[in-house]
């Protein structure tokens, strides 16, 4: 998959002040055609989840309002919600200042974004550098869970 | 780079539902040694930058608690900052479901975090889902610039 077979039209990369600073669309994407995309709530600012988009991907995302991805493990287009209807509504869309990145901020239209039945993804969190200075180092880095239960009961969700 | 060469200590990731659901960090590396980190404002939310670390840089960011990237184009250890003196003091910093992706939310130490002079490398918008349907699709995806203004010189901080 690269640009030139969807409906997005994009600008080219050689010129790197361009990139970074013209009012033109020019993604970077990798050896198989993807770039990341970090998803947040519009509301709190919650990181919610990081995929990847090809430009088929962003087109549609641009077209429907709705973020659509790709799916690295299934090789499709993955339109979030069509599965359990948790769609997320784009009320905007960013791209960084070497165009290697997105940005989505959306509006969840349902209680949760993970697959877990979490509402983020990012539902545990390392040590801080006092908890980490406490440690032996002698097993594996502990994590700590920040979300008390889940949002949703993803066999309910999911079917499985 | 990898796990064992840096004081990190981290769980395997033979089983999938253990690294989803317990509380050891068992981080996925690529190729190079990399795991994303998606750096927002502690404060407003905001989507600063997203740059990579290897295990050394993990280990280095929870020892002094302040963001340390691996640079890719540098090909070395990035604590952010070094030159600016704006670092990133973390206030938290999470790992998502698969642990193929670190979430880091700090404060910053200055007034902006991109090498361009803007707050945050995020500072250009794609076209919404209305704007879009009005294109004709003739030349590339325009981008709107989303702060009026840069929040510091770079030519003043970074000396070029």
């Amino acid at each position: 998959m690269n640009a030139e077979s969807s409906p997005l039209k994009v600008a080219g990369r050689e010129d790197r002040k361009a990139v970074e600073e013209h009012l033109e669309f020019a993604p970077k994407f990798d050896g198989d055609g993807l770039i990341p995309a970090v998803t947040t709530d519009a509301a709190s600012g919650e990181v919610l989840m990081v995929a990847y988009m090809n430009a088929e991907a962003i087109a549609k995302s641009l077209e429907i309002g709705e973020a659509v991805y790709y799916s690295r493990s299934r090789q499709t287009l993955w339109h979030k919600g069509d599965t359990s209807g948790h769609t997320l509504k784009i009320v905007e869309m960013r791209t960084d200042c070497d165009q290697d990145c997105l940005w989505l901020k959306v509006t969840p239209q349902g209680p949760g974004c993970c697959h877990t039945g979490h509402r983020s993804c990012f539902y545990r969190r390392l040590p801080t550098a006092a908890e980490f200075g406490a440690l032996t180092g002698e097993s594996a880095l502990p994590l700590v869970q920040t979300e008390a239960s889940r949002a949703f009961d993803p066999a309910a969700v999911y079917g499985k």
